[in-house]
């Protein structure tokens, strides 16, 4: 059923572990329909889940935003099962996870009585101690909803932003609304400022990522000032430095962001080089210590 | 694998009409992971479809719009067998088609060489001679995308203003966006005003629905003025009349819009009666004859 690729072994959904080449949905299920549904990702370490905490509650948190009832905890007690069938028990892995409505007759408002249709799997996968890429990034206009702090699988707007990234041989599509820069197609972004950092506020225009989270913490820690305000696209050419962050991208340094060169491909700002280096140290700790 | 409900006992999935029960995708189909898809829904009426080619048409054209390259008169190709085993061939239905980008490993850039999923099917559906419906409509704030204009998948706006619309027991929910009415969830909505007909124009914030445009050639053929304006909010109370279109709703008066009353539930206006008789009357034409 499945074409060649890297795909999971094996997957949880709804309720068993089964092999990825017979996880199928029924074409009615609502993701399918309207994508109507909530997805995470989150890494884990060879010491555990990083942050797993954190993503665990947003996924909750969301599923409420949308009115999905459903208690991610059942989810939680089969990752085990999962990382096990999986031969990836405390080893380094990337987990997806995604909740829809579930599968009902095709009309757009809410079914009823409907079981949510719950899907998880794991892949190899390990972080680099510190993300040594130095991004191009494009810039798009932002045309996604207004909900971005959903993080939900109706995710066409941010396919074609990435895309297009792709075609033109960039890491990342950075997204401008009414002249402010918003976030990443699948990142948030930092800019830095004689030595103050600047990130758009947590409201409905982006996502509000844990490694984004992260980032603020450690610049409290480490008496970095931050505010949290949108930069325009005209403030690109007057920062000193720009960042992505993302639970894969880690911290990335950009060189270049649209027609502007902050950097050689050689060279990263120091404010981004010590908070990659701080994130990194992160990596370290035992799970129990990395809360938000 | 279905719970109860009226689901399709056929489906025509990637190249085969199978049982619905049946009908399954892989969880890696790109229409779960991102909404990445198009739809489009017509009916048949006993004479045939109801503008069946500017139904493929516009399948064709939005399938463009978002980079899926597949023909539909392949998918068209296979409606008769599909209505055959569905046992609604001449008979009277609704037919939903839906193409995604295919299956892949999740990364949000388009994926080379992957083959378009494709999913039709086909249920038993009269529509009424004219909508007797008298419409409570709620407004909403337009959160969604601003590319209305691709019929895609990702519909997870449509399905919050839907649902809402629903729990106030209304029937639909009309969109605001800066001040200005774009159209319903899953209609388009026209005013009416000294004799003259509005409706917001076919830009990147509504979708250009097949009713929409039957609804304006009507109006031209009835020598009713018409301007492709957006009317604000603070204009609804000065309308006359107003209605909704789509293709199941054909065309909807409505009695209520928000906190405005046009007139009493049993009342239907002048023009909106006008253009419903004149609608009922293209459903006794042949098919050939029915185009845009």
């Amino acid at each position: 059923m499945l074409p060649k690729g890297n795909f999971p072994e094996k997957i949880f959904l709804n309720g068993k572990v089964i092999s990825g080449v017979d996880a199928a949905i029924s074409v009615f299920d609502r993701g399918f329909l309207f994508g109507d549904g909530i997805y995470e990702v989150m890494v884990q370490l060879e010491n555990g889940l990083f942050y797993g905490d954190a993503h665990w509650q947003r996924l909750q948190q969301n599923l409420e935003k949308i009115g999905i009832d459903y208690n991610v905890a059942e989810m939680e007690a089969y990752l085990n099962p999962l990382l096990m069938a999986s031969n990836l028990l405390n080893k380094p892995c990337l987990i997806y996870i995604q909740v829809t409505r579930g599968v009902a007759p095709r009309k757009h408002s809410f079914p009823k009585d409907v079981r949510p249709t719950t899907m998880m799997y794991a892949l190899p996968y390990s972080l680099p101690h510190i993300n040594t890429k130095n991004v191009y990034a494009i810039l798009r206009s932002d045309n996604r909803w207004l909900r971005c702090d959903i993080k939900s699988i109706s995710l066409l707007g941010n396919v074609m932003a990435n895309e297009r990234a792709m075609e033109e041989n960039a890491e990342e599509a950075v997204l401008v609304r009414d002249g402010f820069i918003t976030e990443g197609s699948h990142t948030n972004i930092f800019f830095v400022k004689s030595g103050k950092v600047y990130t758009h506020p947590a409201n409905q225009l982006i996502l509000d990522g844990i490694t984004r989270k992260i980032v603020l913490k450690l610049c409290e820690d480490l008496d970095i000032p931050v505010m949290e305000k949108a930069i325009g696209v005209d403030q690109i050419d007057g920062m000193d430095e720009a960042f992505l962050t993302g639970t894969t991208t880690q911290i990335a340094s950009i060189a270049q962001l649209g027609d502007h060169t902050y950097h050689a491909p050689d060279t990263i700002g120091p404010v981004t080089k010590k908070l990659q280096e701080a994130f990194a140290e992160l990596k370290k700790l035992e799970p129990e210590k990395l809360v938000l």
